[in-house]
């Protein structure tokens, strides 16, 4: 095992967004951006474990600014803190309009992941140690994320 | 304004899981699975408002169990409550063995949805009638839900 | 060996016409129905059979509606007869306008499929009980569309 | 209204068959070869009409010759006889193993086309002109192929 | 090792371009297009080598006539030199608009491709014998092409 | 017409090869590499560009390290030289082992577009300042392969 900082793990993808990804009125899906960010946040878990990792659940996640056919998506994924045999990744995602240049942010998520064997059993995973400012606030409230996550699954189940 | 039943939203999406979709031991990637649950909720949302519609917000997640390459994933979506101008969806996600013909459950989601006018503004929406128990206890469960989705985003904001 | 009934195979896929299934006049192209046919069929013929299925033919398809961007399809299939090695599978393709609510019938049409083995040998198949009028009425005459195959492909051998 | 020649529609795809294209036992679905040649025939009865068409039917197809992975696959269409708003397409296709480089015939089908507007009416198209031996066999027997597509399609009304 | 003609290799691939191969003016986008001529090259190399091969080096090319959404595009492949382990592959790209029939030349290419084993190691391959004028005098021309390749490697491991 | 530095045109795309992407063999398949690296280099130009562009040449590419199913490819694209209406852009290529987080040198290119209005017209671009010591070196060199390309395009003409 060796401890890592989230630097090693920082993702980034660069899409346009194309006509059959978008409704009728020009408007990219939410489930194509979120099948971008779940692939990015894979790749940034996988970064940080070396191993094949699968999705084991997925924050909330708000679409308050609309992206537009043609605009440019940028998805950034970076490792916020790893537990025993999952990591949780923190997402960006950021549209620009190619004409005027102009950057807005669209949305904050968080995914996490379980490092996997052949067999489909958890593995132990590398730990995180954060460095900037950001990184250790994340890392910090992260166990407050995974309270809620844990207090959810137990209400589903006894539904 | 019409007054429908959720049986009139109900929007039933049929898969058989394929290489591209599974990540390097055979697992149906999450992202992929959450596209999936996205256009079956969003026909619903459709097929309730008679509009276009936008996926507005996702709920919280959890992949428990894992969906194999040549498996039939089965989605069903159905309107659980509408609002003034949104609407949010239940999602429920099978998972079927060819070989065995067994059933099980893998997901339970919401989604919401806002419609919209051409111009991207929300329009006023069908409203809904619950009938069976389970529409009934649904709807009722909805405002809670609405309300912890706004004090996230309220959190968000002031972050 | 068991016994079926039709209603143990009954599969629906609910489907948004997208731009890149769509010629230049935004109609939905004809092979792409017949694709999302076959899948929906195969997956009928596997629920039935519980074993890899292959294509083995596809009777006449006319294409009397046309279904314009944006609409929903949906393609409902339901095993029709089981044979030694084979079933026939009865498809019904519907088209709604997500404005108007409206849904008219597209297509009807039968596909047949082999369930086969690993070296591609064909396998016996689970018998099929038919339950309501109709499905006993295309029990019956399934025999006919049988015969007509066999014909059309004994002319096509000797030609 | 031109007179054209059936070699001035001929139409060749060649494909390489990927995974997501087969089954769980390596074989192409016979859906997505559908789509291969109803996209090939389009491809041909637009060269013939200049114009564009929709797909109005499509004759019974075998798939007597399964298509495995990774093996090339080529679709050769070419116009048979039109009509005044309509064109009967023939199609053939052949396999090639790529390290025997032997190849096999796998299908021959029929489908038809019609010519629209930007309304969707039907329009005129060129008349055509068969030239060898086999271009003429086959407008000849187009004629009983039309009487029994249309035949097939009363007795589907009636029912 | 046979020895073959260019003729024997000639692969040709026929396509129409849709709305997600075009960027938000109508215009096919250039990677689409080098992704089309790449599998059209490869499938003409794996034709004379009767081999797996995979693209060694792709020459400059040229994008000057700009091709149209709704265009017909035609991609031909064919042999023009084999050399020990490698095959070099000539290109030729056109365009043809529907209503009007008209067919021009796009691209002219080159793509070399080295057939390999299971492990990646470089296998022989079947001589080439030119017939034509035009095979020929590529043939003879190839020798330049290849020292040229060889001489821009060189510079670029050297920078 | 504003002056920008290559930093503001900076594009990263980073991908996991799936299964369809790949040969028989596991390899990615060279055109898909092209395509991704042309949608990403475009970014970069309409980035520093502020407009539509299309792709007017591509130098020429070699395949020297293999990329392996699973792989992770990383793409990054900056303008290396504005001229009069067209830029040109420059690519690394990168791919990761997963399991070991080794990360190689792939490919290096160069990739020219030209911005253009709805006519298709080409427009003047904005201008590049480069910064860094191998933006400068770019910069420079631009003008020869510049020449290069000039003369490959002269010569094909005369051919």
């Amino acid at each position: 095992m060796k401890t890592k900082k989230p630097a090693e793990s920082v993702t980034q993808m660069t899409y346009m967004v194309l006509p059959n990804q978008t409704n009728t009125l020009n408007n990219l899906m939410g489930g194509e951006l979120l099948n971008w960010m779940d692939i990015t946040a894979a790749i940034a878990a996988g970064r940080h474990c070396n191993r094949v990792v699968v999705t084991a659940s997925v924050d909330s996640v708000d679409f308050q600014s609309p992206i537009r056919l043609g605009e440019i998506v940028v998805v950034e994924a970076k490792v916020s803190r790893a537990f025993n045999t999952s990591v949780e990744v923190h997402l960006k995602v950021f549209a620009e309009n190619q004409m005027t240049g102009l950057r807005r942010t669209c949305n904050e998520a968080f995914f996490t992941f379980v490092a996997i064997d052949q067999a489909g059993h958890p593995l132990p995973v590398n730990k995180l140690e954060p460095v900037t400012d950001e990184e250790k606030s994340l890392y910090e409230s992260a166990l407050a994320r995974r309270e809620a996550r844990l207090a959810a699954a137990k209400k589903k189940e006894t539904q």
